[in-house]
């Protein structure tokens, strides 16, 4: 065997990014794959809300930053998928937040009015556009990802190209710094959904020239079951672009309780409703366990990771099972998602074994690779796992 | 003085829900009459996160029942506003739901397109009208509450009549089944907010026939900071009315991962995104609350305490505040609104003081009454401090 249960240890040593692991409650006797549907627990989580809603009660809003939690959690993001702090905010859930910005996006476009998306995006991002397209009076089309480029160019009047950067089944990555250059060669925004690689890849929006953005606070940013999801919007643009679903917490005074909405400047005036604080504590313990971490070492990680489970996994099973990720890194996220007919009771089997992935009809096995919290050794104990079910399944 | 506080010891003991105070954390030495800003800490939040996140990740969205959670809580709710369980369900903030319900009246009427309200209404209830008319194409009025029989008789295509039940600044209560039935008289559907009287007064909405209605999570229901709001559909609309932000969650096979929104029957549908755990297991444990309780006794407790209150209040300070609140204990919810030019040192100085109350521009200090966790001497106590604050402020 190329790479040896001793290998992955002497990796382990030498994890620059090792320590980290100390931040979660990771459960005893299971290797768990599955970070890309829901992170682990932060250990810190604790006794905060105890304190702070049981004693504090509603003097807390000010007193424990609950009201400023969204900025100053969206702060924090900001540093990980590469922009700058007054961009970003956390409130709203995933499919809210795109909704909320493919209404702006139309808005911002009044000339243009089609959403444009690759079928394969997410259901629930495929759902939002339609319906944003719908309420706005644009219209909505979804091609296959080859034709994204031709379609840009040969459709007139996109108002936004929005993708999903990795894709939840294959974990396939797109070419953001391209497709956002090609978005705005045709004049429309560039829209990202990040749920899949905030936290697991290096990101650079800012210099990618990305204007809207958003992701899942519940996966590789561990901000726990439901989180809310983030939402950026580039500093240029937050003059001119209304908060298409307005309430009071977005507004320029909201304590002066006004009867008009007057959006407040900056990231603030994206706001909705009051900030979720039970969710943005979760969120805000699972976003520092990023703290002194480099996007860089994390990235770095996560492809050895990747790359060490492929191997071990092909070398004993390589003929029983597809492969349905990308080979070349570069090319993927923090995924690898395998091809088996007897997929779901695969994933099962693994699960009572100790392995936790997931399964996505109607043939994968995903893998996902949170590294914050994983040891190469655990990655190459579950990989061998994962062989001797796939020969096992395939007898 | 006509009451004392024997009496009001007296009438603890004899409290038919004064056992209920044991299910909350309430710090000593405050009397905390801003439960109708953020309920106080039910006692079984602990450590059921720890267990369900911490060691039963991922699974946990079936093992511990958090998909289940939206329609779980709206059952537990449905009880305490009188409507049939498979009618409500928990999940977005309460802005995004009452946005969601306006568009979904919207596109249920397609004939019609005025969303009419009170200009007295929640400022975030009147942004969501306006930017709901905006994107179905439809219009927004808002008028003063007298004005509200004339302007439905006389406006043309209402398409829903939308209302605060109890008005958060005087806490004034609305006529629900005169207005729902004058607003079905001239075609229109009748959305009410509820978030200042679920969990405070004794609600009954199927009797009364509303079509929609929303709440917030975090004040009498005790759900925590920002806690999700409630959503109700009449069982009879849920087949025709539209899930207006629709996601993966409100999908009628949510895990089939189609391409195009098919919409759950029955009240799932109106689910858009996963739903936030943390968020709905505050609420869950503030619903819980109430379990064994009857929205009677509540609402009858509720009522003597307000009484109690203003007694106090005007028998020592009577002619140096005004009352903002109805004076008739059937025309107001479960709070007492007090007028006076230094309203704002006032609550200051009483939160000093350990009587906790809210401020709303430009004179109004604002008490609210949670009868779930309030005893009677403790509202004797903080009405003789607010009388000497008073006084005090007056010379």
């Amino acid at each position: 065997m190329a790479i040896t249960r001793d290998d992955c240890e002497e990796l382990d040593r030498r994890d620059p990014i090792g320590w980290v692991r100390e931040r979660f409650t990771v459960p005893h006797g299971v290797v768990y794959l599955d970070g890309n549907s829901l992170g682990a627990l932060p250990g810190r989580m604790a006794q905060v809300l105890a304190k702070e809603w049981g004693r504090g009660l509603v003097s807390s809003w000010d007193g424990a930053g609950w009201m400023d939690a969204p900025r100053r959690i969206g702060d924090k993001i900001a540093r990980l998928i590469g922009v700058a702090p007054g961009e970003v905010l956390a409130a709203d859930s995933t499919t809210i937040t795109l909704t909320k910005l493919l209404l702006a996006a139309l808005s911002a476009r009044p000339d243009r009015s089609l959403l444009l998306t690759t079928a394969t995006n997410f259901p629930s991002d495929l759902y939002a556009g339609e319906a944003a397209a719908r309420l706005a009076g644009g219209s909505f089309r979804m091609v296959e990802p080859p034709a994204l480029l031709d379609e840009l160019s040969g459709a007139a009047g996109v108002a936004a190209l929005y993708l999903t950067h990795v894709d939840y089944r294959t974990g396939e990555m797109f070419d953001m710094e391209g497709l956002t250059a090609a978005a705005h060669e045709s004049g429309a925004l560039a829209v990202w959904d990040l749920c899949h690689s905030a936290g697991a890849v290096a990101l650079d929006c800012g210099g990618a020239g990305v204007d809207l953005a958003l992701g899942c606070g519940y996966k590789y940013l561990n901000g726990g079951p439901g989180a809310p999801s983030f939402l950026y919007v580039r500093s240029e643009l937050q003059g001119s672009l209304p908060n298409a679903l307005p309430g009071w917490l977005g507004h320029e005074a909201p304590f002066g309780f006004e009867g008009g909405f007057r959006q407040a400047p900056g990231i603030g005036g994206y706001l909705t409703s009051s900030p979720p604080v039970l969710g943005l504590t979760g969120l805000e313990a699972g976003v520092d366990t990023f703290a002194g971490v480099e996007m860089a070492d994390v990235r770095a990680k996560s492809v050895r990771l990747g790359q060490l489970f492929l191997e071990v996994v092909l070398e004993e099973a390589g003929g029983l099972v597809g492969v349905a990720s990308p080979g070349d890194p570069a090319r993927r996220g923090s995924q690898i998602s395998l091809r088996h007919d007897r997929a779901k009771a695969l994933v099962s089997e693994l699960a009572a074994a100790g392995v936790v992935g997931d399964f996505r009809p109607p043939d994968v096995c995903r893998f996902g690779f949170a590294p914050l919290y994983l040891t190469y050794r655990e990655v190459f104990d579950a990989a061998r796992k994962v062989a001797t079910a796939v020969v096992g399944a395939s007898r």
